[in-house]
């Protein structure tokens, strides 16, 4: 679990998706893209990324720890991704976020999940986290705990 | 203005952009998909569609009357274009739907504006339009009939 | 394997792919869009779905058999999806239409995998399948087959 | 214009559109991203965004441009924007690259253009530019030359 945050939302959800998913029985740590080191992303089975709505793509600082883990691109291939965002808006790039945090999943050789209920690509807050955002951060880390001990058992 | 709805919350959303552009001097049209022949779309020098968040892209029929102006490619280029949608959920696919027509836009070689506040892509609503989504659809209406104007004087 | 072609060249890496699928241990059908019954994609682990390159989406038969099978919102939870794409044009819009079919999939709770070789979204044809094409089609036929096989053993 | 260049395929491209806006009239500076100072940006009536395609979305230090840039958030509503990438593969991201620039622009308020022929969202170069390329940019000049004079005469 990786995260920026500057105003505390995007934590608070990084936070809630990480509860989520070790009481689902897969053991996560959760961090600031600060505190990651490139190489250690690769000890992980799923990788799950948050970062607030910043003109419609993520957050510079994570994207720079996309770029610099080119040089083991393919070492990602077949890991678990996830997406998450906080906005100040609805309709203020949310979607376009986590598709672009997803699009680099892809690229990378992971697999995504979406969800029929709910916020399908990945969950949404609209400023702070309210109980529909705590309901959908909870939901969410139970189906990524959920598919990756499926494929590393 | 070419919008689908079945529920009448996007039709809703069509009337006011409609009267929004109106009100700031573009004769608009309001027309559901059904009502519309491809041909007279080339009369327009703006055109807005409308479509509720399905799967994430514009309904089937919208696609479809997209599909069938193939016939005239090229002919669009230079017009305006906007879209909006209307969706059951926040997150729920309405970026990627009104990014679906925006790109078709594009594809004709049509001219589209953001809008730095608010809903950035286009006017979205979350179920009936509330006082937010009023707002949001007539400040776009504004933008797209002043944007209009001044490539069409 | 679901797939609309006009020119043939959608069908042919339908046929490639879904050959790939098969030799490597997942029984897979390859149907045109007009010979397929909603109701039958539930009998499916893995769903794959090919368009040519539509104004940036989709064909609109495609996204119709997408919007008809709300009906059964929620039973593709957990199935695997791919897309691909044949296009006349290089950033003609492929990647676009890929990512309107996986978004779709997104929706209904699929699961995705990019490849990190290549074509990462899904196959893409520029007009006629050549070499590169080919190759692309067999390796994802091979990687869909895989994880569908991980997943649904 | 602002790129930002390893190779030198996205400066080559960028020297290539910005003559075509010169020859057009419309007076155009051509700037590495690491030249560019936020504030200088606001003096410019079109902008123009070159990247490498890196993990489906713009380089890190283009996002850290227009991240920086929130500080004026609104002044740039109103000005014309466009992009172009290059790219290893056909269908390596491309396109998204160029999406998730053009979403940051309509984020901003801003204007884009498609194209209705080639390459509709913006050029877009697989490794060192070609005859289809170097057409490609000429052409993207010109228009983006175009509509700027004309809306800003």
């Amino acid at each position: 679990m990786i995260y920026y945050s500057r105003s505390g939302n995007t934590r608070q959800m990084a936070q809630l998706i990480t509860e989520a998913m070790n009481q689902a029985g897969l053991k996560t740590d959760c961090k600031s893209v600060s505190e990651v080191k490139a190489d250690e992303v690769l000890d992980y089975d799923a990788i799950v990324i948050g970062s607030p709505t910043y003109y419609g793509q993520m957050a510079a600082s994570l994207k720079k720890l996309i770029d610099d883990m080119v040089k083991w691109h393919g070492k990602l291939d077949g890991k678990v991704g996830a997406a998450f965002s906080s906005s100040a808006n609805i309709a203020g790039g949310n979607e376009t976020t986590i598709l672009g945090i997803i699009e680099a999943m892809l690229i990378n050789g992971m697999i995504v999940q979406g969800d029929p209920q709910g916020d399908h690509y990945g969950p949404v807050s609209i400023n702070e986290p309210d109980a529909r955002v705590i309901e959908q951060c909870r939901r969410r880390g139970q189906r990524i705990a959920k598919l990756t001990l499926k494929l590393f058992p």
